[in-house]
């Protein structure tokens, strides 16, 4: 019908004869840039967010945003509650963001929460027929979670192989952490210079509903002192 | 208040000197086994079962029947959606049932499923402090799924030492997988004998409403003929 469009009809179409990439795309800095490294590396892209029960639930938005600026052939967002098990100060409000630096893995942590999304990606890489996924995990500028370095993004592109039908039957996954060995400085520079907008973008662990961020958790910190390592204006807005 | 039983004082409460297990509990013989087996081995249970778009919905309250009476300390059914990816005769009704023996890893394969479910328990393993994990795959009597073989299992233990807090702080997580080298008949006989009642469990793939099953899947078959090779009655209650 003239005059209308449907949303699936404004969504790019793949090329034939391009590979297909699952991103895992939180909306945040690093999964942003993540994505702009995929697509300049041909892939046609599928971006996928969780609705897990986080607290700053604003980043869903900031994904989605993303997904359509980058034109990706699908953006999903999968829904799971990770708040019903809790023991995070991410899915659980009774737990505190802290706002100053902690030692050892912060209470941030959420139980297990890389190995749930990197599964439930491969299984929608194998219902694509993909084989390449991303994931902005990063070991350098971080806090420390178990689950961004690289012995453990190793042992799950192993048990990828194993675990699928695709893998048995000589398939082979690929866990791409392009981000993993970069200062948040040197990830900044990298987007800048392939057009990621990072005002779009929303890191803090407690933005609120209109995606300003708090400043204050480890999070932010780490993403305003990048910023001002790689001697960029930061875009960010502060509440 | 006399004469009024809340769920949770009905509950059990778990006994410190006891350690704790979660047990994938799907409704089905393995795992209702396989939580037998747990208990006898003097763990305190905690029940996981998925709501995962299964067309065998009657399943699920198979599984509250069978964690109700093991006396299982909690019993949680999470919520996720792998429908939206598809890929399966099991989520997507679109895909049939097949009704005959198929070569090769069937349609009912369910992409990346038990990768899924065991990092889902493995969230909650470490939210509870519990470190060993029971699964009821099978690599003997079963459908041939690649998510069921000792080489996944091995695989999926080493990753969850890596992917968590408690891993990397020093705990060791356990994968036990009572039933791996079982046969069906095996499996039944080994049930019985700690009291199982398989009258209150459902296999079938497509099971109705009233959880009466097909008796022509792929898992009826198996599950028929394990009773006829373990010479016990079959109380499956077929259409």
């Amino acid at each position: 019908m003239v005059g209308q469009k449907t949303e699936s009809a404004s969504q790019p179409t793949p090329r034939p004869d391009k590979r297909k990439a699952i991103i895992l795309l939180s909306g945040g800095l690093d999964s942003a840039t993540t994505l702009a490294m995929a697509q300049q590396q041909g892939y046609d892209c599928y971006s996928l967010a969780f609705d897990y029960g986080q607290r700053h639930r604003s980043e869903l938005e900031a994904a989605k945003r993303l997904a359509t600026q980058a034109d990706c052939v699908e953006h999903r967002v999968m829904r799971l509650d990770l708040g019903l098990t809790g023991g995070s100060a991410l899915t659980d409000l009774a737990i505190a963001v802290p706002e100053s630096e902690t030692d050892g893995i912060p209470v941030t942590y959420v139980p297990a929460r890389n190995t749930v999304f990197l599964s439930l990606a491969l299984g929608w890489a194998e219902v694509l027929n993909a084989t390449d996924l991303f994931i902005g995990v990063n070991a350098v500028d971080y806090s420390g979670y178990p689950d961004c370095r690289p012995d453990f993004i190793k042992k799950f592109q192993e048990l990828a192989n194993l675990a699928t039908k695709a893998g048995v039957e000589g398939s082979c996954y690929h866990i791409h952490t392009p981000l993993i060995d970069m200062s948040k400085a040197e990830i900044i520079k990298a987007g800048s210079a392939l057009g990621v907008d990072y005002s779009e973008t929303i890191s803090c662990y407690q933005a609120d509903d209109q995606g300003r961020a708090c400043g204050l958790c480890d999070s932010c910190r780490l993403r305003r002192a990048g910023f001002e390592q790689a001697d960029r204006p930061d875009p960010t807005r502060y509440r």
